[in-house]
């Protein structure tokens, strides 16, 4: 029986999450869950899988909850020092982040610096941090499972050869709400929120229709996989049904296909390297009948080359560019912003940084930081014209 | 430096596999090669490759080269025992058997018992002799490496999970040149030899046209990989570019695509298993576009619902069914039978015959015998209708 705990427990991926660990009860349990403002659904959580601990990041959250258990077994912590004491309990085997942005950094880290296993949804620490993370994986023994489709897809095609062996890693992406619209100057927050294809958080979704998502995916598989950016490329495949792929150097591209579900990746991640049988969820490419691929339009969604950018630049320049983003999204769906205004202003703030060469953990949010500050001060700017 | 042969060095497969060990000219060494009538294409291909043997299966074209070559350092050997000399040598390392049809199968077997590599082309031999060659093959350490784009492909997949893990192989076809025609009744000897994406030898090339050869591979898969033949898909896919696919338990179904180049799958098998690098074909999946897939059409290609009945009714069924669509094959080539009338003759034979249940090589022998004799009864009456 492993102990599980689940950062983010009231997300999309958190929901899905439970539900894979509710089908191997058997193998699981629920040691630990962390939301955020949702405490309908953290509650409901509580009373279904009965955790040792649960953790709300947000105050007056924290509060409610807290009354409304309590006499129940369940202990209530509060934010990130509460997340940080709830992974490196020594009871916990397993660490599901699934947090949204770079608030999952500090856990993220937490949680390998005390040994446990991590099964990592929250692209965002990665992207800030990959080089100490995977470093410091490295030397706990720990292996980094990754929960998105792309990274899932390409760990189970890496496994058809050997490293020394790949010539490109190929991410596959819908391409977003907006991949056939022209002009995306007057796009609204409701159409930036309909995601053609899966149905995740706003942020991440926001992210995928300014390609940004894949861009910070480019970022996540170059730290993941040790493979370099330009052996790294995007293509764009609308039916989302082939997830990633590996081309390997004798020619032979090795491809990963399925329904688009996130329980598949969950759970790859958590049996990882077994596949567990399920029974629900299997492709039928007959019926399917069409795949397409496409380039990637990069003037369109400038997103793109801009996290190619920053990894090229180095450094703490993606938690730079992280920081500016998340800033930029959180104006957009505030319609502070205008949604063809969020790569000016990541554009303007990495253009305008220095980065810190062989970063300490603490440049990196000293990084993020400096990168939200800059940026808000360009999104209000650029606000006044709205 | 590995000693390899090539049955069948003549054909389209054995010009590509001297094509590949060309590449290659620091790891192997061409030591013997073999063809049937082509005496010119075998005399260059001696002169190149100077190898200490050569075989010569037809009796005048033997004569013939051995005077030819005389003096030189080569030494022609004749039919079917000079294939068993050269295989057995003890020089040799690797054998490729390219060979087309029923011819393959005691090469085949030869090989295995001396103990040498194998990387088969000649799917007729695992049809005809299936059970018998992987138990043979097992017993003496050998792994039989498939010089077959499909079955490379299904080998590559399989390597991202378990074999109790798997739960479908699909087998892609192209569907060959009459995917889109209705009827088939008037069909000529021309039309059917051209192929759509491949380039082949016209027995496999007629053999893609009636869907036979799908079939075959779904009998050459279920030997090789020894997976129930309720598990083996066959699914049509007009470009070519997935070569196969392996479903799992968990609904991730892993995909190998690449050019359609013969070389990329003999190459796999020469070094299987690792991945050498070439620099000339890679896909260009943008470029491409579209994947289609469709079921395949079981009513208007009768050839591959036989194949799956001489797999369940097992024994030596296979065999026979081989035979007879080697003589249906070879009667329509001649314009001695319609297009139409291949799977007849195949369905009359199978449904006429007894299988011997375990049978010994002798039996597998015997039966490829009274296939034969059974269809020519049968083609000489629906010939008369000509």
């Amino acid at each position: 029986m492993q102990n599980v705990v689940i950062l983010g427990s009231t997300g999309s991926i958190g929901r899905s999450a439970l539900e894979v660990l509710s089908r191997f009860s058997d193998r699981f349990r629920v040691f630990g869950l962390s939301a955020n403002t949702n405490i309908k659904g953290l509650r409901d959580q509580i009373t279904k899988f009965r955790p040792k601990f649960a953790v709300v990041t947000e105050k007056k959250s924290y509060y409610k909850i807290k009354k409304e258990v309590s006499g129940s077994r369940v202990k209530i912590l509060f934010g990130m020092e509460g997340m940080k004491e709830m992974v490196s309990n020594p009871e916990v085997d397993l660490v599901i982040n699934a947090l949204v942005g770079a608030v999952g950094l500090i856990p993220t880290w937490e949680t390998i610096e005390s040994g446990k296993r991590l099964a990592l949804a929250n692209k965002e620490a990665l992207v800030m941090a990959g080089e100490l993370i995977t470093k410091k994986a490295k030397e706990r023994g720990i292996e980094i499972l990754p929960i998105d489709s792309e990274h899932s897809a390409i760990k189970q095609c890496l496994l058809s050869g050997k490293k020394k062996e790949v010539k490109r890693l190929i991410l596959t992406g819908s391409g977003g709400p907006f991949l056939k619209r022209k002009n995306l100057q007057n796009v609204t927050v409701e159409q930036s929120l309909s995601h053609p294809v899966w149905k995740m958080g706003k942020k991440i979704t926001v992210d995928s229709a300014t390609l940004m998502n894949k861009g910070l995916e480019v970022i996540e598989a170059h730290w993941l996989f040790d493979v370099l950016e330009e052996k790294i490329e995007v293509l764009i495949h609308p039916q989302s049904v082939v997830h990633s792929m590996v081309e390997f150097v004798d020619g032979s591209t090795i491809a990963q296909l399925s329904v688009p579900d996130m329980k598949l990746p969950i759970q790859y991640a958590l049996f990882y390297p077994e596949r567990m049988a399920q029974d629900t969820q299997f492709l039928n490419l007959a019926k399917l009948k069409n795949l397409t691929f496409l380039k990637p339009d990069c003037k369109k969604f400038p997103c793109l080359g801009l996290c190619y950018l920053a990894l090229e630049l180095g450094g703490t320049a993606p938690a730079v560019l992280n920081s500016a983003n998340e800033e930029a999204v959180n104006a957009f769906l505030q319609e502070k912003l205008k949604f063809a205004d969020i790569p000016k202003v990541i554009k303007k703030v990495l253009n305008s940084y220095n980065p810190v060469k062989n970063p300490n953990l603490n440049d990196i949010l000293s990084a993020d930081e400096e990168g939200r500050v800059k940026s808000k001060e360009i999104i209000s700017k650029l606000g006044e014209k709205l």
